[in-house]
């Protein structure tokens, strides 16, 4: 007897929940997501999953159908992520693993037998929060990352992930192209909705907007902020904040997003200008075209602005991931059986973009975001909405697998 | 045989240097303040200097003149500060405790007598780069901040001041108004200037400029940098930006000085628009008039971007210090006997000010600063400047305890 959907979203959503703000920070191998991940592998034993592994920690829990009907071959392999953004939500990536077992669980009591293996994953390091790459797992798991690069990579308290994956256990020379892809027919990940797009309860995705993080280094000089006279300044500060809002004003022209989320500032007093601001602009639009338009826009203007400033501006794109169009045939499929469910497209990214881009059919489902809020604790769904999507992965699958 | 002042400035100017900036960070209580401290101690071991401590660890060494003449009574005390800004010069403070050490030794080498103590000071944590607060040993030795809340101020890591000094083997209840002052009978403060306002080598202050620390909230909410519409965020980076900007204009058009040099955004995530930005403005004018008007300008734009934004802006001053106008007589007097040297007022608070208010007739000598630059790795004085400094002290020492 499997718990219900209720009950295992409250057990999981307790794990890491920071009691002062209501939100969670489950970066890659941190004790909160492993304690989540933790959770995950002991709902798979009890239901007697066999849970498989990759190099880089990537998990997926197979439900074999007997061995004369296909067990071993490539299945239906659906689900998402457990780690958060730094005091994220509770629904972004741990709904889709939730709703995963559940829909399994719905599957397994109305005494359906698959025609092919449905694997459940959870998927590392999704959101990048603490070594700035998102979609880490199914990027090395895919080869889009070598494991040169990603091993190499840090996070904000300079460990590198060489050393986080020997900390937690991991062996890091068996990073690289993961096993699990050789079994993975089709992948589906259902999501909550992160904007305000779905006015149904379920959706299915068209594609994934071209995006990506582009740091801006805005270098100036160190000065005594009450004797130095206004005009024998060069700060920085000022190059950064005119950009800012010149990124604002572009995103909003193009119809497209640009953020300044994540700032460093040296060195960071009261009573000094600053020598160097850093700042990570996430920019984000419909065409790679209108992105590409956005970028160089907002670059000018900060270009122009450190001319009057005395400044300099450096701009280094960290990842930049183009559009990714779903399968189209699997899409319309799927929004059939969901009763012509709507299409629609999503300015986030996700390891689904990944796996598609690596020639795996994929598709994602969306369970409707009441507030549009999301990446943050307020983040939320209804549980009738949630109930739906479970019942809408449960018949996606049924459809995949029959 | 004492050293030079080449030499003592060259041995202090090692102690803590960065190798990667040039700069320093010698926030109060931390291992490169002790150790500069220590050098200090030292050096008045080595002219058998008594050295007097208060309770939160300001120090002056004595030099008396002989029982006939005065020893134990209030006495001139020169001196500065032995700590820094984070990254800060190697003169903002040094140069004027060097400067002091060396002029006594000019004086004691003339075979000069004095009729009262000259003391030579070094107070601690002046520029409030660990704890928040300017002129932090002054300020308690003054009676200004109370132990109580002394203690209770917070470093960036956390710990408390009280925490800091036990760590440091301070015993912090005996933190309170200072011994020392009762035989503070004037007090001379040798600072390198920090604009470009002094063309003479050396130079008599005539105030120092009303300023403050004022801590700009800018509170929106958290979300998903991707999926968001533009139009549906509260984004408090933007309210900040426009804010930054704004003092920057307000302050040029006042005469006055404003920056935004520290900041901390929350949660810091390339991919969230932030849920808060918090900002220290440095703000600083001629006049207490000019100041409030300049603070009620940017405060009122801040605001008025903050209904546009859908943001809150709360603005709280962390420390305010009225103008200082030194004792004009005085002034004047040191003016004259260095031949008529320019006098000049500051933007800088410092330990002077702090202990002219305490009614202590106080004075302060300006060394040239070629560039203007400073709270930076670059600050800089040409030798023959400093020397310049040393005599025009000892000159003054001579003339106030003569």
């Amino acid at each position: 007897m499997t718990e219900s959907f209720e009950q295992l979203w409250a057990d999981l959503a307790a794990i890491g929940k920071d009691p002062s703000t209501g939100g969670y920070h489950r970066g890659g191998w941190t004790p909160t997501e492993r304690e989540a991940t933790g959770w995950f592998l002991d709902q798979c034993a009890q239901r007697g999953l066999a849970v498989e592994s990759d190099g880089i920690g990537n998990l997926v829990a197979w439900w074999e159908p007997g061995a004369s009907q296909g067990a071993g071959l490539p299945g239906v392999v659906t689900g998402s992520h457990l780690d958060s953004v730094i005091d994220g939500g509770a629904f972004d990536g741990p709904l889709g693993v939730v709703s995963a077992l559940s829909a399994v669980d719905r599957l397994r009591a109305e005494g359906f037998v698959p025609s092919v293996p449905i694997g459940v994953g959870a998927f590392v390091e999704e959101e990048g929060s603490r070594f700035g790459m998102p979609c880490l797992g199914s990027r090395i798991a895919t080869g889009v990352l070598t494991p040169e690069k990603a091993l190499a990579l840090e996070d904000r308290a300079g460990v590198s992930l060489y050393d986080a994956l020997s900390r937690a256990e991991v062996d890091p020379s068996r990073v690289g192209l993961s096993s699990l892809l050789s079994r993975m027919g089709t992948f589906v990940e259902l999501h909550v909705e992160q904007g305000r797009a779905l006015t149904a309860p379920v959706g299915v995705a068209s594609s994934i907007w071209p995006h990506g993080r582009f740091r801006f280094t805005f270098t100036g000089e160190a000065n005594h902020a009450g004797t130095t006279l206004m005009e024998d300044r060069h700060d920085p500060m000022l190059t950064y904040a005119m950009t800012a809002l010149a990124a604002n004003k572009q995103a909003r022209l193009a119809g497209a997003r640009a953020t300044f989320g994540r700032l460093a500032v040296e060195p960071n007093g009261t009573n000094a200008v600053p020598s160097q601001v850093t700042a990570w602009l996430d920019a984000r639009a419909a065409s790679a075209e209108v992105l590409e338009s956005l970028l160089a826009a907002i670059t000018r203007q900060a270009t122009e602005r450190a001319e009057r400033d005395g400044t300099t501006v450096e701009m280094v794109p960290e990842s930049v991931s183009p559009v990714v169009d779903f399968q189209p045939g699997l899409r319309d499929r799927l929004s059939a059986v969901l009763g012509d469910a709507p299409v629609l497209p999503t300015g986030a990214g996700h390891d689904a973009g990944v796996f598609s881009d690596a020639g795996i059919p994929t598709a994602m489902l969306f369970v409707r975001n009441p507030t549009g809020v999301s990446h943050s604790p307020a983040e939320h769904a209804e549980m009738d909405d949630c109930l739906a999507g479970v019942e809408a992965l449960a018949t996606v699958l049924k459809e995949l697998a029959r």
